[in-house]
């Protein structure tokens, strides 16, 4: 089944974006390549102020087959510009993307969209490339307001200038409590 | 100097706590040994609610050389049942502490209190460990509303369980700036 994965760069403190809407603060080391990412999904999902960011910093969609999903509740619904307008429960989008055959899909944002594809339990990856830097304040990629789900971290690893990348395959049901070789307590 | 050590476990999406004040989310893996850094502390500061959750998980103080602080508004200033309640601002409490010879300082608790610290730039050194749980709600180590704050990863490794340990070291100044093997753009 065609996976989706929740894939961006933070801050130290969980945001994707200044509150302007600016990722300055963000960068992409020398060593981390993406390259197998990228090779492995073929569609992208985002939020309309994601698309912004995206075209602001010069990324473009249209260019190639895979096809950029921009989620927007002001945006009349339909394919423009590159991308396609969508406007509907994300459940039901999912559920139509599964249908078709394909490769993996990229989440690209955080904030609202996020939180409604948390809602519906439809992430199955996570992808965090944690810069280190607090920011202080932002958009941030996890907004409260959802029910508690549990991952698997699959990586994690330092690369140069200090960014940290840590990535995480969900688990549902009971396998979520089991295996773990801990003791369950707090830290302190 | 005596640094301010700013730790504690976190939920994926940051918190340390649920709004109940619960921390059964966390755990400790049997393979993240924190011997070298209690052996590298001598005094505690948190505030009022960790000092009651850490009490609530058998958690005592008291029982060793190594003063527990805790800030409050509420309670009375002084010393009883172990701890030293104090009420000032954190610039003026951690100049006297720093005058006093001493080991490392744990700040253990995050919330309002890591934000006062933060706002006051007297955070040295921070190490998470990170269990792979959203929670979706809860009361975040990095609340909103301090100034941007530069720091340097210093460790970055996985534990049983899941658990991502990161650890940084504050970068003050023109420092924190240099030295990036990286290319300053977005992700995408």
């Amino acid at each position: 089944m065609r996976k989706i994965i929740l894939g961006c760069g933070i801050s130290l403190d969980g945001y994707i974006a200044r509150l302007t809407g600016d990722v300055d603060f963000l960068f992409m080391p020398k060593d981390y390549s993406q390259k197998e990412f990228f090779s492995s999904i073929d569609a992208y999902i985002m939020g309309r102020k994601t698309l912004d960011a995206a075209r602001k910093m010069g990324g473009s969609f249209g260019g190639s087959k895979a096809p950029a999903y921009v989620f927007s509740r002001s945006q009349p619904v339909g394919k423009r510009e590159g991308v396609t307008f969508v406007n509907q429960p994300p459940a039901d989008f999912v559920a139509q993307l599964r249908e078709k055959d394909g490769k993996d899909v990229w989440h690209m944002g955080g904030g609202e969209l996020a939180r409604a594809f948390f809602e519906a339990d439809l992430i199955d990856e996570i992808r965090l490339g944690i810069v280190p830097t607090l920011l202080g304040e932002g958009i941030p990629l996890f907004p409260a307001g959802f029910p508690q789900r549990e991952f698997e971290l699959t990586e994690c690893k330092r690369y140069s200038g200090g960014l940290a990348s840590l990535e995480y395959r969900r688990i549902r049901g009971a396998k979520s409590k089991a295996n773990k070789n801990v003791s369950r307590r707090g830290r302190r």
